[in-house]
């Protein structure tokens, strides 16, 4: 984790990073229920879950997301700010031992409303040991222009 | 937390239920850059929020979604599965002591392209103690349909 | 969780409800370990739990107590009060990756001798997935009576 | 934490003990209810607590049963087991930033049914830091005779 | 855990003791990680551990330093203070679902230039469940003494 | 976190990194005594603490190691490995809200008894918020040779 100032001009379509991986765990779940409160038997419930098409207990969404997002924060930009993610999707069940990395890779970056700033997508895909898709979600992030382009 | 059948004709657009509110406190955050190994000065270290903007530490994006997404869970529908979430977006900071809430409420539902289910849109709005919106997005989720329409 | 007002006139003997399921996970014990301080090696050493009677590491007492109490702790009723709990006894022990539910049942409603209130005792029972029943104790709380009875 | 052996003769009545204290905080609760799935507003809304007669949030009762039971967990006696708790009264509640220690006395010791063994109740009370009691209950515990004594 | 007043006097060479057992589990690695922020594939990627010579996760040095330390923290001793640790080295992985055990040894006492005091030295030793070193350092630490020595 | 190859010979005395700061917080203190089953009245009783000459309570020495290590933590280097800490210091005490970051200094380099490694060593000094030192170690490692100079 280190400061690295990059501003929109330094973000390039097709740019991508990979985290490195690590293995969801039956305490991760078990965190992840007492952070959210969310002990639905789909996450804590092993008996229950094996009467399910699913067999087994399955990670919480929300973990994998907030795992995955965690993955790629690995510099600091003080020259952009997280707006929001767009078109998150739960592909595939993460179940306790898969193990999880993420790729980050730049899919758009155009000027946007806000004055001095430009519009990036970092598209994010999350892939288990396997090297299948479980999640993908766009993360919408605004970041300074070194050059203010006039409008006019 | 209990079992509840609602088919897709049980979901009307403009009903809305709103959670219980939570207070957002230091343990949730240090726990969560626990989870997510997301450990950004903006969430751990008071001195250099203190020379910030924002002033003082602040919840990780994450964790807010994960929260209010787990305020919303309390009842399980066999009927329902999640798709995904769209438009997430952080509107407003949380800080430690801040008290959130969730109100959900049904903004879309239509047929689907998977035959046998309509999708549903569920608005995801969460609060602070000033009743500020501070985060809002887009629940998707397929339910069964009671009556399969023929798409003849 | 969510709010329902019940008076003492409200909870009759028999009323039943029983909790999803929930495994208990090495990650429980660990956890009520580090919030209890109770290290002891009937819970925490897998080595010298071989050597003993029961075989293996067997969770906390207390652990099952709480988890069991907090599946019955589903509505909030403003119109009650919990003043404790009566014979408590841990009937069989609970190992890593049972999974226990709880069944509580009204046995006993009467006046009791704080004004305006009834005593009610609400059985709890704490089955594993073999429905062999591990703990009981009994709760005892005292709700707000909607018509005031005149003692004299 | 070691291991001591003591006989049913070896409980004297009127013995006592006294523990250390311990804080209990913010994040005591929080994990608590991460670990028992209570999320009462009682416990985890700040703001709604303010509107209430106890003004503050309070700890669980099954935390400050789990700490109290934990904080007497001193020494392993392996000729005598736990059969469970009676009269575990909350009589105070406990706040954020409230320390508490625990009193066992010895309040009985009696021939059991169960042949070579002695019945010990241990009076267990909790004080917060102004010695006021806030919880007590009476742990039963069946020790080992050193001497059998003929029943007939 | 009890307060036990021990002077420089009272310790003697070759004097030991040796702590309980305690498994390390998954969950204490998660923890660790998450305290620390080191989420090295070495203890969070399962996967990538079968591609090592070392073939599966193993726990922090610092995890294993940490809980050793703790297992020795039995005896508060007013008359003692800590100053620090010497040749602390970790001689074997220790992995998920060892269980170690600390022993502990004086090796050293002799005056201390802070007048009043003697230096002590403890001698650590982690071992695992198959009596394997894994662990040990040098615990300094200085004692008042009983009888202050006059120094000309 | 990412992968970097260094060789003995890319370590240059003198070099030196320093890592973004950390808040110390109750949490961490709580979670570390439920690690490590250290809950001695320094780290856990706020009420005692204020007796003391310290007045109040202080985080434990392993919890402060451990997260100064986890700071330094942030690239792996397949070419060396870790062998321990010499002369581990806790020079202040660090109090709840207390901030601290890390820096690390080359201050040895030397070729070592085991053919083809060098010894590196890491000069690591804890610093709280008002920049003065509170812990210094010294880090061990053994580090590849790129050359393998013979010895003859």
């Amino acid at each position: 984790m280190h400061i690295h100032q990059q501003f929109y001009e330094d973000y390039h379509i097709g740019d991508s990073r990979t985290s490195l991986g690590r293995t969801i765990t039956e305490t991760d779940i078990v965190l992840h229920a007492g952070q959210t409160g969310d002990f639905f038997p789909h996450h804590m419930d092993a008996e229950w879950c094996q009467t399910q098409p699913f067999g087994k207990r399955i990670a919480h969404g929300t973990l994998i997301f907030s795992v995955a997002i965690g993955q790629t924060a690995t510099q600091i930009n003080p020259e952009a700010f997280s707006k929001g993610y767009d078109r998150l999707r739960f592909i595939k069940p993460v179940f306790i031992g898969d193990t999880i990395h993420t790729k980050v890779t730049i899919t758009e970056a155009a000027q946007d409303k806000k004055p001095g700033y430009g519009k990036i997508v970092e598209h994010v895909e999350v892939f288990n040991q396997h090297n299948i898709l479980v999640m993908v979600c766009d993360h919408i992030l605004l970041a300074r222009q070194k050059t203010i382009t006039s409008n006019s």
